[in-house]
């Protein structure tokens, strides 16, 4: 087949911009091999021309006229590697409403803007690709969009975050929660200010975008709750270790009937279950279907040159899906209801420190029978004086185990707030 | 998007076939809203038409005449779920040259004949993809093609046979090598002749063709050694336990230089690496890359509506691409070398049973530091007479480590052959 030369144009040139240009300039003969096309990048858009760049463009790459860009009818597919929701986003509208295919690396404005970005992919009669965008190297957005097209996805559970993942894999190995983020910021994993990370809220943005495409049905950022690591301690790491589990800061998409639930949190993960197995900074996605049982997926979630990958690898297969149809349409296509938080399925895993005498136990049993929450498992660890006892339930609507949880707490025997972690179970979370 | 309606046919129409038909039926809406197209079967080839099948084809569409799918210009794709190697392989050569794309679940198919396969699609200028010859609907073969086109993968190692990794994590639990593998011949997992499995024969077709993908070079059954699980025993996995490790059976294709080394084996693999998670009849590849450091992928290697569901992701991806030039290629694109087997960079771990006498342990040491061979780590067990080494290598030529065992196995000190398992390291396996 002969050889095509197709220009491509960055929209930003930092980190990920030059990798993305390093790793087409190095790979153009694997590119054409499996496209017939030769890429070449000829416009980067960059706020001064003149910065130093680690991998160097061309001369008359950068840019700081966007118009060059839009304008320039060559341009076969535009990677959006500048961050931020504005300007970027009217950027991104602008170019997919002119008919140019885009790719992005940008959570935040897919968390925040995907309505908007696809009705313009749609106007625009072409592809918006985003595998960058979350979990950066490893494919889950194309697995979910084109190799599980006719598996009824029903649960998705992330590992989305690798900061809070290394501090949590940092605390089984024992430290704690200050010096392994500590540690996370002396490696660079973790910002100065690191409450966008350990509050849950990037996870969330992650899961808001993993759940969309999952599930065809819009959820947004808002619609993710989200709790953090921040009160982790070394208490639980080693309770849930007796448990024979970890703990992971989970994020959970659950189809229940007509109903979505997305939530992010510090969850128990049996040491079986693949997410265990995620350590340090990696970020890992299991993805449950009918007809596939379920798919894991892991690898680095960040990282400059794996992001770039995963760019170039959505340019690839823009360039190989082109004037087909193939996903032209948005990822939306249905209408799910938000499940009322108390009504999603949930195992819990409960310390509670009681009095050590006679009938604490039973009264505490009693509050689960109550709300009709039954226990699988419970033990009694006894102290000088005080008793703390560990329970798992079995699966039952979160609300009600909240309830019982708050009548726990209200108990002359019971000496603290109750503490509770979800346990993922293979109905609920 | 106008509907387009897509006759598509199979060969065969077993347990996979009536799931592909069904997938597509049930799951016509879903590919509709990717593709643009309605995907309907319209034949498929058996060889008895009036046996009953569990999910009915429709009226006529069963037929026992090749010619009617190969004569019917309205046919877009065939995707060849009837096993064997012929005729099958002259069903598909014909098909590919007549210009219909072909879509294939067979290993052995792949694992033989890849090479006219591959030149009569490139004559058929259509393409040939082939999911679900490997683990089911793990989508690896995909993600290998697509998403990691500029990564150079120096490295793929898998754990693609279930029924041994069901039988090593029942020894695991405690089972011996006969109750492991009858308890998996009573599952289903194993046959009544289970030699293709715990041979490694199976793992081996299985890893050229991943081995030819991830490098792109052809590797067939004859290049990959192997060696199967026959002679775990309890001890060890006891011994692998006490290094806190499991012992799996991985494929490890590796690219050195400008050679390759596929092999099959019982190896150890360190409780911390991503395969060591992979339980029960489940498979996963871990793929290792320049931009992607690692990723791997996990999920059931076997079953019917899994093969199904990546056969009809290998359907939906051909719409998706045709008339692009998209991976109309050979996978295969140059030619590397087999690496001499005493090459290859190993470390090993090695139960060696000495006499307790003085000097035993010094003249082991001697025979590894004779080849050069770093020991990383060495322990001897006392038991009444003799004493147990345990011993692991750093990472070393293949050849030297077996000269250095070879030559312990003629020590005066030493009581039986010293018995030795590669282990996964960053360098070598």
């Amino acid at each position: 087949m002969a050889s095509v030369d197709v220009p491509v144009a960055l929209l930003g040139y930092g980190t990920v911009g030059a990798a993305v240009n390093r790793l087409i300039a190095e790979g153009a003969d694997e590119i054409e091999r499996a496209t017939g096309h030769r890429l070449r990048v000829v416009r980067a858009l960059v706020r001064d021309a003149d910065k130093e760049r680690g991998f160097a463009a061309d001369g008359g790459v950068l840019t700081t006229d966007f118009r060059e860009i839009v304008a320039d009818e060559s341009i076969a597919v535009v990677a959006e590697v500048m961050g931020g929701v504005e300007p970027t986003g009217d950027y991104v509208l602008e170019l997919l409403r002119a008919g140019k295919p885009v790719v992005s690396a940008n959570k935040q404005l897919l968390a925040r803007r995907s309505a908007d970005l696809f009705a313009a992919a749609s106007a625009g009669g072409v592809q918006l690709r985003f595998e960058a965008s979350v979990c950066a190297a490893i494919p889950v957005i194309k697995v979910l969009r084109e190799s599980l097209v006719v598996t009824n996805v029903h649960r998705l559970l992330g590992i989305v975050n690798g900061t809070t993942n290394f501090i949590l894999t940092r605390m089984e190995a024992g430290a704690s929660y200050g010096e392994a983020l500590a540690e996370a910021q002396r490696l660079g994993y973790a910002e100065a200010d690191p409450t966008e990370d350990v509050s849950g809220a990037d996870a969330a943005a992650k899961m808001a975008i993993l759940a969309t495409v999952a599930f065809g049905s819009r959820v947004e950022l808002g619609d993710v709750s989200y709790e953090g690591i921040e009160g982790i301690r070394p208490e639980h790491v080693a309770g849930a270790r007796e448990q024979d589990a970890v703990i992971r800061l989970v994020g959970a998409a659950t189809l229940a009937g007509d109903a979505v639930d997305v939530r992010v949190g510090p969850v128990l993960v049996d040491r079986h279950h693949p997410l265990a197995a995620v350590e340090g900074a990696f970020n890992a996605v299991t993805i449950e279907g009918d007809a596939i049982r379920e798919i894991t997926m892991a690898g680095p979630g960040a990282g400059g040159i794996e992001t770039a990958s995963a760019v170039v690898a959505d340019m690839v297969s823009v360039l190989g899906t082109t004037g087909t149809g193939f996903l032209q349409n948005d990822a939306v296509w249905r209408r799910l209801d938000r499940l009322p938080p108390g009504d999603l399925p949930c195992s819990y895993y409960v310390r509670i420190e009681v009095s050590d005498r006679p009938g604490a136990l039973a009264h505490v049993a009693e509050r689960f029978a109550d709300e009709q929450v039954s226990i699988a498992q419970l033990s009694q660890h006894l102290t000088n004086g005080s008793a703390e006892l560990d329970v798992v339930t079995h699966t039952a609507p979160a609300g009600r185990v909240e309830a019982a949880l708050a009548a726990i707490g209200r108990l002359d025997d019971v000496r603290s707030k109750p503490e509770a972690l979800r346990v993922i179970s293979e109905r609920g979370i």
